[in-house]
């Protein structure tokens, strides 16, 4: 049997062929879908049809998308259903395909959700998936095992975007440094064994574009890290303070971005909610190629 | 329009009913299923059988019981379809029913994730779900005030109780005291003005029997926080260490076990599964009934 390809050469390889460094995010709130697409289709069906489009839509302008699973499990077993169906669609584009699901949890447990979502052949097979550290590195170890096993990935949220990220993330430590550098030692440690041809390792990292000096100061600590960096766009942040997240291939960083994309008809006007999302995902890649020259 | 009733009252009077301070979980693990029960079902049959006939073994010895979600997306939206369908049983019988989801993110996406789990008629419907704090208070506004709005309640992990629950939550902060005490208190804000008439607050804890040094400081700083209480059993955590969770009712705490009870079997011997999950849900009722008497 082959073994998997290395996650991170997957992207990395993506990301080259796109010359684009960029995450798009399926958020499909039912408030916020175009009332043209909307109209006339019940709920599910019109999230069904949104992710679709948005794929086509975005497809030519980045090498991945993340799926937000909140907004999925609204509708139980029929959106999850749905999701399933915008996975397979991704994947079956050549796209990475990250499930946004912020599991964490005991091991055995997170052995289980591993699975779910990493597993070759699971109904919710992703890339990659999203984590939360709180449980400690049990939380972690089961993700790394199913990583390695099938070639998949994992970011651990080290440092969000959202304002009330400093509550938990940003208490300073007996040693005087902020937890979320411990987390990001806890992540280091969880991809030590498992890293791709192209320097990077399956444990990746969250890393918020709210906060540029957390990017800079994190990347010191997690060089092999691929980081996953929302916060751009709705929330704020800026690609162009992102540099310390790249390196000189302008491999190591996604920028993540999701209202502010596949949304982005609210400001543009909904003539064609598609073309407005296509811009902006175009655009976004533009704003973050601006920290190159990359060499490819 | 009748407000609903509160999750803590509800919850108060089901234990006072059954006399019964526990909360057995369902973690529908295919490797431990019973192998009479697999035997010629396909895993998703058999996951179902499993959950609907531990229902029927238990619901005279407790007042709640919790799902774990991961077990039931491995399956994808055929899994998550049965979760629905065992949320909707133990609702039906009068249980309490604990979506054992562990989820956290931004405000936006808890919106989503409380409207899945709390709001009234929605597929996956629960009397409460579980919550993790690492993004902050944030994540816990959208299930308080959807705790409120629907008369549901909401457990953050505040102390888990596995082997590396210390290497967030124990870290000291820079005043000397663990993390999870922050948690603690960001937890009673997030409850502070949702208290039910037995005293207790939508917003309780996941605080792990595996510490009752921390039980017992943390009851001293959350006084009005039911405190779901995972670690006896499998995970070696102690009924008779757990008197502080109590008061003199005997409210405020429900002993969770899981593997323990469902999977009793494999300590008892397979003849009868569903027995040995009933003797075992009735020994941990009377384990913890002995911190009493309780005046009921």
């Amino acid at each position: 049997v082959t073994p998997p390809r290395h996650f991170a050469d997957r992207l990395a390889e993506a990301v080259l062929a796109k010359n684009s460094r960029i995450c798009v995010g399926c958020d499909p709130d039912p408030a916020y879908l175009p009332p043209a697409l909307a109209a006339g289709r019940d709920a599910v069906a019109a999230v069904e049809r949104f992710g679709l489009d948005l794929l086509d839509a975005v497809a030519k302008f980045t090498p991945a998308v993340k799926f937000q699973s909140a907004f999925y499990e609204r509708f139980g077993a029929a959106g999850v259903a749905v999701l399933e169906r915008h996975l397979a669609a991704a994947r079956g584009r050549g796209l990475i395909a990250i499930a946004d699901v912020k599991r964490g949890d005991v091991g055995h447990t997170c052995r289980a959700y591993a699975d779910a979502y990493l597993a070759a052949g699971a109904p919710l097979e992703a890339d990659a998936v999203t984590v939360t550290p709180y449980l400690g590195a049990d939380t972690l170890a089961p993700f790394a095992d199913a990583a390695a096993k099938y070639g998949k990935g994992f970011f651990v949220v080290v440092r969000s975007s959202n304002p009330s990220a400093a509550d938990c993330q940003e208490v300073v430590t007996a040693d005087g440094r902020p937890l979320y550098e411990r987390v990001a030692r806890m992540t280091v440690a969880a991809g030590a064994d498992n890293v791709g041809e192209c320097g990077y390792a399956a444990a990746g990292a969250v890393v918020g574009a709210t906060s540029p000096a957390a990017v800079a100061a994190l990347r010191k600590l997690m060089p092999r890290q691929i980081f996953l960096i929302p916060g751009v766009g709705a929330q704020g942040g800026e690609p162009a303070l992102l540099g310390p997240a790249f390196d000189e291939r302008g491999l190591g960083g996604l920028v993540a971005a999701s209202r502010s994309v596949a949304f982005a008809w609210r400001e543009r006007g909904d003539g064609d909610w598609a073309a407005a999302a296509a811009d902006a995902a175009r655009e976004l890649r533009d704003a973050v190629n601006v920290l190159g020259p990359f060499g490819c």
